[in-house]
């Protein structure tokens, strides 16, 4: 058995009520991709466990239950969003060069770029094998309901790669307005988060209205969670977050802060943060100039009170729900999703 | 409009009776990817456009009318085949580092490696949006089909992954024997022939027999298509092909007729064999070599009469159908999948 995700073991205490179905995921991945396997599959079993947050299948499973229909028949469509996910990020990783993921080798580093894009390939293809899963269990679903699932999880997936395509035409674009950096999350990062919960409402049987309030959810979510990821490298430290905080500005990619702060400051500060992202300065004293500015411009508390605005949004968006324990466990990962320091 | 495929113009004649539809594919994919459209999309335009062969949308299409059910409906089905078989053929071509696909730039080689992989992904990623269309159109087809034709694309995705992962893992070795071959091409090129006539199959509302009988069709194609694929190196010249016949001996991939000819023979050949394709030799002397070997020891003609045998069996399954004009045109394929020069 696969040790047990560190956010499972580390949660604040309302995200405990999670537990249960963390254990549950994880003991089902583990089921599903066995240590002795073809290769191809060992890849598979390494980019996948041991388990990252596994956030979007919480997502999907609560959600699923908050609208009366969660259970273990939903357990392999949650398990596909992580697939989409992990596969997602495999890539990246050969994108980006990154050798490092979740503490430890990347499977591109490990294994080579061939292997690593096969193997996000087969992810993400498996995506929908197992969603269609669902339909073969004891107590399976309507096949209607999966076929939904299958569209929404398909347009997340596209619009996940139109976000990514987008983030790499912004990149060393300070002058790029918050406006299309905010539709460039919306696509990367918001797309899986609202396929978990519109997926999960979906498939539990939800009724339209109940579908579109944790649609929209899942879209502030993703909002609050994009902008405090945004701001992490400026607020923890890179042992915790395992983020360098000299990457984003390495990548020269604009970030919510940076581009609040641009916004906001007057034409010196606006001159001196162009420089300082422009490969003027030496990467160490980039981030010091960057990091002094975010905060004499105010667009560091700006960022946050903006993260947690979304936050709260997310969670007035639950109302449109009965109160239940899945309810509460939604309203704890929207606050955890600005309060986390990795 | 795109100007029509090669294959379209240029078919012999049993063939001709596809014309109409490899028509309205042309006509639907260039609707579905206009010019003027965001970068990926015009990216993924690139890559769909102009079309290839379109040989597995064209079998989907008969496939389903082989069993009552084709036309319309089964069009954004035909289309998704072509998403997955292009989507992977985009990352071949990273993989493989080739610069030329279809007689230009590959989208690797055009747009680089970033673009090619976020492209492929969404192609395929598409691929199940585009399959759960069929639902919405007039006269849309059963969701329980869809979703088992999700189901079968799914699978055949995944296992074209893993063929491609057995592939690198052949490379380079002449002992693998033609069993392991023939798993390996059973995955790696048999995936998308047989996702593409058992979900031909399934849409059109098959029996159970007609299901199996269009599989099977499907894998003997498959193998077909491959052997005479492997053979075309030595059998057609390489302005013909656009494959060059060195590029199989530089990158040390195991064929068919060099594993028959492996297998057939004597002790000496065998070491001469090995010595031309372990590195020995200047290219073009190894080619010269492993020519006349595949020659001497029968290897060539024999590979020519296993492929032959291969597509003889592929048509023998269609005896299982109602004779049709969608048979004809399945059998006309099979014939063409080892007498075609490209």
């Amino acid at each position: 058995m696969t040790p047990p995700d560190v956010a499972v073991t580390e949660v604040a205490d309302p995200l405990a009520e999670a537990a249960p179905t963390m254990e549950l995921l994880l003991r089902e991945l583990d089921r599903r991709w066995p240590r002795e396997a073809e290769r191809l599959h060992r890849i598979s079993r390494y980019a996948l466990l041991p388990a990252g947050k596994l956030l979007r299948p919480l997502l999907l499973m609560e959600a699923a239950e908050a609208v009366g229909g969660g259970g273990p028949a939903v357990v392999p469509a949650a398990l596909s969003v992580e697939y989409l996910h992990v596969g997602s990020l495999v890539h990246d990783d050969v994108i980006d060069g990154d050798a490092m993921r979740r503490g430890r080798p990347s499977v591109a580093a490990r294994h080579g770029t061939a292997d690593a894009i096969v193997t996000g390939d087969a992810l993400m293809l498996g995506t929908f094998g197992v969603l269609t899963d669902g339909t073969d269990e004891a107590g399976g679903l309507p096949p209607g309901r999966v076929l939904d699932a299958v569209r929404v999880f398909a347009q997340a997936g596209v619009d996940l790669c139109r976000g990514q395509a987008m983030e790499a035409e912004l990149r060393g674009d300070l002058g790029c307005g918050l406006d299309r950096y905010v539709t460039m999350t919306a696509l990367k990062t918001g797309a899986l988060f609202r396929a978990a919960c519109r997926g999960g409402a979906i498939l539990g049987g939800g009724s339209p209205a109940q579908r579109h309030a944790l649609t929209a959810y899942a879209e502030h979510l993703g909002s609050a969670f994009q902008m405090h990821d945004d701001l992490l490298p400026y607020t923890s430290d890179s042992r915790t977050t395992g983020k360098s905080a000299l990457s984003d500005i390495a990548a020269a990619r604009p970030t919510f802060p940076v581009l609040l702060c641009h916004a906001m400051a007057g034409a010196p500060a606006r001159a001196r943060l162009e420089a300082a992202l422009g490969g003027a300065l030496p990467a160490a004293d980039a981030l010091r100039t960057v990091h002094e500015l975010l905060e004499t411009t105010g667009a560091l508390d700006a960022a946050r009170d903006r993260a947690t605005a979304q936050a709260d949004l997310a969670k007035s968006c639950l109302a449109e729900l009965p109160r239940s324990r899945a309810t509460a466990v939604l309203a704890a990962v929207a606050d955890l999703s600005v309060s986390r320091d990795r």
